[in-house]
Parts: C-alpha cells; sequence; structure tokens
C-alpha cells in the first residue's frame, strides 16, 4: 500500500503513521517527494489488515494499494487460459466456440423440447432455461421449480445437451445440481456470498454473472470465492451492467469481455440477450461477442416470444436462433475457432 | 400498457396486436394518433401477463406500463405513516428520530460494549453491529460469526439498546433473529428473494438495504416481498447508490428517501457512513438526512477507527459521535421531531 | 402523449386535465382502466408544447410521450442508409469499412508525418489528430493549435489522406473548417448546442462523439441540431461512456451501435482508444466494432506512446496499428465489406 | 507519480523504467515490496507530463498519481472560504444563506414581474431565469435571446435582484455580461472549457454547474480553468447528476457538496429543482442542502408552472416558495447563518 500525506505534514505525525504502519504488519519506506511525502508499506496486502483505515488520520490524504487482490483467477503466472469441463464439453482455451441457448423460463415440455431440439440442431452443446426465476415483482411468474427441473432432465435425455439452470437459494443446491452441468449465479446473486460458497461445494462447474454494478475486479473476487471454496471450474458470464441508458435495459459491456480475459484465466462468455434487452440487437452484439474473443454465448430462445412467461422481449424465436447461428459462423472462424 | 404502434402500421397488423392483447387477458382499445396509433390495454397490470413482449414484434415501437407495480408498500390510500416497532421502540410516522450506531464489524467483547455504552449514552435506541459480514474478499475479515451474536447480546443485556444485524445467508435465520431486533438485509443481497422470504417468516422486524444498483421502484418491489410474505415490519435503509464519482465510495442519494418516502408508508431511515465512505463527509450527510425527512440514522462508529477490521475508514470515534448528535439535534427539532 | 391519472381521481379533477390538454392543442381522449384512468393526448408531439408539465397536477401520477422526437436522422420511412462524402471518400452505406487514425495530439511535424505514412500504407483513409485539445486541467498540453493545423495540412499534402480534427470552439470554425475533412465534434462538447449550429454552418462533414451520459435518444437529437441547421452530412462516433467501473477509462457500449444504426440512417464509426482508454484492449474491441456493424475505426497511434503529449495510455504504435489491421481484416470480411 | 510494476519484473525492465521516468523529469525512487516493486517518481506532477504514458509498457502494471491536480481552487493553505460578491451581495463564507428564485425560461413580461417580485418578497437576493436555453431537441424553445436578457433588466431595475443567467455561447459573452451578476455555465458546457475561458474574461462572477457525469475533481478543475483565466470570482452549482435512477431526473449529489467545501475555499450552492426534476421533492431537497452546508439555492420558481414553456413539471409556483421559505428557515438558523 502506499500513503500519500498531506502536503506540509510535520515530522512526528509523518513518525506517527510509520509507527502505525509497522504496528499493523507491514515495513514502512518514507520517499519524500516535491510537495508532499508518501509511505510506501511493503508486505502482502492481502495477508495483512488493509491500511485503509488510515484515511481516516488528519495527516493522511489518501490510502493507494499497490496489489491485486485476486490470486487463484489470476492471469500471472498461468502459461495458458483454463478449460472448464459440463457434461464432456470443454469450455474455454482452446475449445471451440460454444452455444448455449434456451428459454429464460421453462415453461412446459413442449416448449423445453421444442427448443432443446432446435438448439441442438443449431449446433448448441447446452441448454439453458430458468426453473427458478428471480423476478423484481412477487406477483411475476416466479418459475415452476422442481417441476422444471424435471423438464431440463428430460430435455438432456433426448438431446444429451448439458444444462444451465440458475441456483437462486442455498436450500435448492443439492436438487438444483442433480440436474445441472453448469450451475448459473445470476446478476442478483453475483455477491451473495453464502450462495457462492455453497454453490462451489456441490463440485458442479460454476457460471457466474456480472453483478449489475460490479466492477470488473469484484467480478475476479467474486470468482475467487468459488475457487478459495475449492472449485476450481469457473465460468464468468457478462450480461451487462446499468448505466444511465435507457435504450436498452443493459449496456452490455464487451471491454469487461477483452478485461477479464486479460486479468483472468478462467473462460469468459456472454448473456446477448440480457445485455440488450429487446431482440432486435441480439444477433449483431452477438457478432461483437465472438468477435472480442469470448468462449460462448448464452442466448435466450423461445418458440413464441411474444407468450413468453418471462422477458418475452428479448429471446430469440426459432428462425432467430438459426439466424444468429449464420450470422456468428463467419466471426467463429475468424477468431481461428472451431464453431 | 400501454402499447405504441410503429407511424404507418397496416390495419391488418394493428387487429393483430389487439387480438394478442384480448388473448392475454386484457381488453384492448384503439386510439388514433396523428402520427401514431397506440392501444390502451384495460386491465389490472398485476394479476395478468406482461404486454412488453409484445416488443417483439415488428409493428410494436414500445409498450409503457401504466400501473405501479407495488400494492401493499404503496402510499396510496393510506391514511398514514407505518410505525416499525423493535425492542419496544417505534420507528417512523410521529416517533422521535431515531440514532441506531455501532461498529461495522464487532470485534471483541471491549470494543462492542465501549461503542453500546457511548451509544446509548449519547442517546442512541439501537445497537449496529455486524456478526456476519459479507467482504469483497475471501481473504477479508469475515466477522466473529456467532462469537459475535453472543457479543451483541451481551450489549443489549447491559444497554437495552435494541440490535441491529445482518442477515447473511438462509441457513442463519434462526440463530440471527435469536439475537436481533432488526434483521438488516445489506445491499448486496436486496434482491436476493429467498432470502428476503426467510427472514419475512422469521416474525421479526427488517430494514431493508437499498442495492447498488436499484432503481427506488425496485426497492419498494423489494420490501413488497417481505410484506407479501405476511411481515409488515419494513423499515427501508437508503445507503448510497453506486456511480462513476470516486471522491466517495458510494452517492447517498437523500432524493431517494424523499421520493420513498411519497411512494411508500414504510419508514426510512440513511445510512451516512456507507453513504459517504468517508468519515469527514458523515456529519454533514447526516445533518443533511434529518433535513430531508428520514426517520432514523444507521451510523458506523468504533472506539479506534484506524484499527478496525473493516472499513475503519468511514467509522466516527466516540467523540465524532458525540458531535454528530450535538449538531444533528436542532435539525431534528427544525423537523418538529423529539430526538 | 398518454397523462396517467391517480387511482381514484374525481371526475372534476379528470376534467379539469382534458380543459388543460385541449388548451395546449392536443385533443383528450378519455380511457378508463380497471385501476387507473388514462388520458391519451393526440396531436404531433414535436409541434406542440410538452405535457410534461402536467406532471405537477397531485392528480397526474405520469406523462409519457409516445413519439420519438427525431425526425431528419430517424431510420424510419428510408430506404437505405446514408453514405457521407468527406475528401471524395464514402462513409455508411455499403462503403468499404473505413480506418481513420492518428495521435491523440499532434505534437510535431516529424511525429504527424511518421503517422499519416504508416496509416496510408495500413489503407487508412483518414488521418486523425488533435490541434485543439480539449484538457480535464488547464495545465496540461492544449495542443499546438493553428500550428497543429498546418502540420495536419502539410501531411494531407503529402498522403492524401482526409483530416479529422477537433473543432473546440465557434472562434475557430473557419480556420478548423480550411483543414479538416470531417470535422469533430467532442464528447465534452456533444450538448454544446451553439458549437453543432456553428460546425452545421461551415458545410463540412460532423463527426459527432457520444457524450460521457448521453442516452442513445440525446445523441441521436444532438444530430437532429446538425441536420435541422441544413448540413445532413453527419456521423455518429461512440467513444465509451461514463459508469462505475474503473478498471477501463469508459464503458465502450457497442450495443448503442447497434441501436443508432437501427433507429437512424447515418453512418456510425467506433473510437476503442477512448473506449477502453488502455491500448492492451484496443484491438480486441475494434474487431468487435467491425462486427457489431460499425462503419469505420477512428483509433489512436502514436510513433513512441510513453512520450505522447496526451493520452499515451491508450495509444497503438505503429506495428500495433499493423496488428490491427491484420486483426480486423476477416472480420471486415464476414462483414461482406471491403476494407 | 507511483509506477506500479508487475510481479517477478527483471532488472533490465525495471532499469528501463528508471531511465524513462528520469527523462520526463522527474526523479525516480525504488522500492522493492514483498510481491512487487514500485517506482516512486518524486516531482510537481503539475508541472511534468503525466507519466500515466507508461502504462503501455508491459512490465507497468498501473500508474498511481499522488497529488491533487488543482491548486488555485484548493482549500489548502487557505484560511478560509471565499466571499463571492455579485450586485453588492456576498455569498459564501460566514455570508447569510442566499436565495436565487426565478423561473427556468423568461418567457413574458408578465410573467418575470410576478416571479421577480414574489422572489424578492420571499427573501431571494438573486432572480434566476433562462434567457438563452440549452434543449435537448432543437424543435423545443430556445428562449427569448436577447429579449429575455431586456426583461431580465427590467426586473432587476423594478426589484433591485441580481441576475443570474446562463451563457451559452462564446457569442453572447458581452450582451449576457451586460445584464448578468453571475454568469452561470450549464451542466452540459460544464466542460467547454472555451467557453469558461471567455467567461473569466467578461470579469463578472461565475456560477458554474455540476456536469452530468462530472467527478468532484474534475468539476474543481473546471473551476481552476476560470480561476487560472485570472477571474477568482467562482460558485460551483450542484444540480444532480446522472444514474441508472428514473424516478427522479437527476441524482443531486448532497455529498458532492461536503465534499467541494472541504476540498476547496468556494461558495457552493445547490439547484434542487434541476436535481429532482419533480416539483414534489424539492422543499425535502432545499431543507437538505441548507442542512448539508450549500451557501444558497438556485431553484425554479413559475406563476403557472402547467404552462411554462419549459421544465413546468419541477417548477414551484408562488405559494411554493413561500412553503419553501418557510420551511427552510429553520435549517438556516440551526446551521448558525442569517437567512
Amino acid at each position: 500500500m502506499i500513503i500519500v500525506l498531506r502536503p506540509k505534514t510535520e515530522e512526528s505525525l509523518i513518525t506517527q503513521v510509520e509507527v502505525e504502519v509497522k504496528k499493523l504488519g507491514y515495513e514502512p519506506r518514507l520517499i519524500r517527494g516535491e510537495i508532499q511525502t508518501v509511505i510506501a508499506a511493503i508486505g502482502d496486502e492481502r495477508g495483512h489488515p488493509s491500511l485503509e483505515s488510515l484515511g481516516t488520520w488528519p495527516q493522511v490524504e489518501s490510502v493507494l494499494p499497490v496489489q491485486r487482490r485476486y490470486k487463484l483467477v489470476a492471469q500471472e503466472g498461468r502459461r495458458s487460459a483454463s478449460v472448464v469441463v459440463a457434461n464432456g464439453v470443454g469450455i474455454g482455451g482452446k475449445e471451440p466456440f460454444r452455444l448455449m441457448a434456451g428459454p429464460c423460463s421453462v415453461e412446459s415440455e413442449e416448449q423445453i423440447l421444442a427448443v432443446a431440439r432446435a438448439a441442438k440442431k443449431a449446433g448448441a452443446t447446452f441448454l439453458r432455461g430458468g426453473a427458478y426465476k428471480p423476478r423484481t415483482s412477487p406477483y411475476e411468474f416466479q418459475g415452476l421449480g422442481e417441476k422444471g427441473l424435471e423438464l431440463l432432465a428430460l430435455a438432456k435425455k433426448e438431446t444429451g445437451l448439458g444444462i444451465v439452470t440458475e441456483l437462486l437459494s442455498e436450500k435448492h443446491v443439492e436438487k438444483v445440481a442433480a440436474v445441472a452441468d453448469l450451475l448459473q449465479i445470476g446478476a442478483r446473486n453475483a455477491q451473495n456470498f453464502s450462495l457462492l460458497q455453497a454453490a462451489a461445494g456441490s463440485g458442479k462447474a460454476i457460471m457466474l454473472k456480472r453483478g449489475l454494478a460490479m466492477k470488473v475486479e469484484e467480478w475476479l473476487m467474486a470468482a475467487e470465492y468459488v475457487m478459495s471454496a475449492g472449485n476450481g471450474q469457473v465460468i464468468l458470464c457478462e450480461r451487462g451492467i446499468r448505466t444511465f441508458e435507457t435504450g436498452m435495459r443493459n449496456t452490455l459491456d464487451l471491454g469487461a469481455v477483452a478485461l477479464a480475459k486479460r486479468e483472468s484465466h478462467l473462460p469468459v462468455v456472454v448473456d446477448p440477450s440480457q445485455g440488450a434487452g429487446r431482440v432486435d440487437l441480439v444477433i449483431a452484439l452477438s457478432r461483437a461477442a465472438v468477435a472480442v474473443g469470448a468462449d460462448g454465448l448464452l442466448v435466450e430462445v423461445h418458440p413464441l416470444p411474444a407468450e413468453a412467461k418471462s422477458d418475452g422481449q428479448q429471446q430469440l424465436d426459432l428462425a432467430g436462433l438459426n439466424l444468429l447461428v449464420e450470422e456468428i459462423a463467419p466471426h467463429v472462424k475468424a477468431m481461428g475457432r472451431a464453431g
């Protein structure tokens, strides 16, 4: 950490900071500048208390952390990107680009099987679909719950597709993990650390969506919670952040995909459906997601979007899914990847 | 709902929308405008599926909801503001302004008792303190857990202060509720609906912090989750939202306090410590919170902020607490409230 | 406009709104809903005063605009996208993808010629470079001014590249327009309507950067200022918006590119250098910009970024420029465009 | 500046940075940490080129500025807050709390005189009113221009109130300065540095609104532009920032008022009308603005808000103005100020 002192701080007050830094387990190094004095506190910031508390002292202008706070998810020192394997399918590294498609919510056997067959045919390797749905209002459709899980299992049995579904509650870990190949942690729970740890304990691969107001650093720290709980199978999923723009539901942050891939060895996939919140932008954003370097796409597809029980406005229909596959294909190839 | 059609939409496509609106349970009313046609869909939006899905149709330009989505938390039709009672102390309505003070984390018996005594002496009616702490990094201090709860119980026994402490996990409901008078749901869990429902079931009063990227409407909808689960004892807590500003940890949104009090009958308190994230702004923001009309303050106090195990930079010391009380007093009086 | 009245509004108060709506030049249509009554106000919203003022009346819950506010920039009713021509080079529509490259600031003859030659060789059709620089601090390098313009003219003379340079002041219109082929309006002036109108009057093509906190709708309205002043040669440039994320300088909003292209017939280019603010993400974001459907790239290039007088951290060096060209080529082809 | 090197950087690459730091005019000091090495670059950051460009080098992880970039506006080294005097009335320091009231736009003689008289009677010392209006759409009312200035002069002649009005264009400096006592720079021009310098040159006191996406530091830097151009008469005006919240037009950032007053000696006033964008929150936010420590209020008042030509939904009527004065009075007194 670097502690910046106010200009013209008296010697005795400088010494006071040095003494406290030492007390908190760091070795202080004084650097006298032209205008201001700074104290570099030597020590592993991850193993010691934060010195940011010193910011309450009148002679301290600011405290600047120097080290990255994540270890296990960091790219540093790694030779190569990680590959996460779920349902026998690798995601990340030099693996083919992965398409994960399916409805926002599982609604009926007919619906989920129709999408699963179409997804399979279109080349997807995973079927997504919510059995438990986090909804802003308690009066909205909350998902079919266990019945939804059964329908996902049925669709897997028929098509062989891996299942991606959201885990909403610590109490559901066992039953959701029994069906899911990728346990999804949703944006609203991205810093629900109890749930992250419970999910990690299931042994299943985890797909961690970025929270609505989560910095990339915090997203990686949430992944660090999973890895430090002993589960190294983590995939990051960018799904848009909340900004002032109201023309789209969220602002899809493709720069964050590039940044996460530089900072970390974890695979990163993109959800353009949540990102845009409007179906007319989904294909363009999917092409861009491929080109920025994502390892896969998580995309919402429904046989009849206008009658969907949740988020119909952002779901592709089956023809839309085929168009998406056609449009991304040359970009997948341009990235030197199998599709 | 109002469905806005694109200019120059053909009659047959207008009819198609009317038919679908009827199918989804609403009664369509066509209004032909100078430029555009709109269809008003009559029906209770809270009891029917959303029509927003129609936004995927090419002839639909936009879909505008008309009704507020919250019922139980709404001001409408109420004669007066609600009073929440915890540990025999009323919050909200015409009750006195309430001071809730205490450390970010419970760290030791000595620490919590020192703060509890000072808080009691300063006129606080509640002691706050985290036993379970949600931390961005898994390597940071996570709270004392059950030991922390015991220390809070001890402090309550000695001082009689009500206890405010955070509930982090569905698995902790019983043991946290055994000690807490106000169960706090933190900003990172503000849309963890499973936790909200579990907390509601405890029968304890709930203090619901606003999420980092939560619109006021969504905050009220989260409160609606608690109320619709049968627990009417809900207090809202504004603690700052996340914006682009980096000079403060969060942007305390006092307009949201005024708005929440207009829209809802629930009490609203303000947390200026999280709001500013720096102790030198806490007292000024506390005065402003009183003047905007808040029903209470939740403020962080530590005997030795520089050595706090979490968030020391935003905690007042004991002298700071006394200064705060002195500074807010005339504003509390100006609001026509007892202090 | 749609005026939503509060539930249970008395008849006399409904009539009061109808009367006022008529007085303000619209024709009111009453629709009685199950819960609430709404009044649709028929009339061209662009030719009448806004009814949003009615929101101050106690019986009015909200006022919802229905029509889009832009006319000239709107896609609606157009058969095809516009092509803007500058220095004989077409941008937009089915024109080839355009590369605009050059330093943040023009610093010296040697510097600008080195970049111009490299840009030309790499296939760029425009040279960018700031002669007048808007800097956050008055103590930072403010650009070479007229000398900078002369150097740009020199570089154009040698290479034939069109010139893109920023107009900062109404007082500079004449001299900047004498050199520039594309007059750039920077993000900080994107709603400086006096400057927009002055720039429009120059007759030069205008490149309008999106402001840091500008909704897509407002960006299009700013373009409408230029078009309504009689200048139809407008290019939009997405350069990132300001969000809470601190890992990058801005959040490049590629969804906004897709949205602007749907809503408007104007060409859209992307500035990944400002968007990321860090050179290590520029190439990935450039690929994504191509794939999302942008008509060109505006990219910062400097022979020696570490010694740049402004924003060195986001400038590619000459080798970087060549790598960028190589990496985007297959994506340009995938989009069915010449490069 | 502090240059943080990546872990395990080779010696030769460390030396390379040291050499460059020296070349750019700083003195490098090497500090070897447990995990990482940092180089402190000694020198006045305001008089040297930024080292942030070094961030492009592969061995550099980050570059952290240490010094504040503002000098003239800084609190540091000042004994007391500044008082700005306009029309013989002092603002800031220990001067009375100042009320500045008036319509969004000057619309007619009748309108402006009605408001001016009411404002005078209510105790205001300044009349606000826009003659030139920056509007999102070119089709909206743009203000009366010179006629509006004449009407403001008339109102001043009758009431003696000082005039606050916005300067929109460098070309209007002379005529606006002939009437205004406080030249307002609007939020959309807050980083229009040409306009700031032109305004400074008028010799009039400047009221600088905070931009929609402006950090406090950048706001102070904009004030530094005025002061470094030789005009020390600057007032800051907080008017809300743009965030994700849609329940209000802007998010009034009262923490920024407290922060600006800590960091700078300049007076700070608050505009709750723009801040909320809805009249029903204006009085509550005005009380809060007083209590947070603002030096004055800039508030919109119109005799008939529903028929206002701009922003009627956020304007108080004359009775509302009187209520505001009544409600803030005890808080002004609580702050120990004359009203």
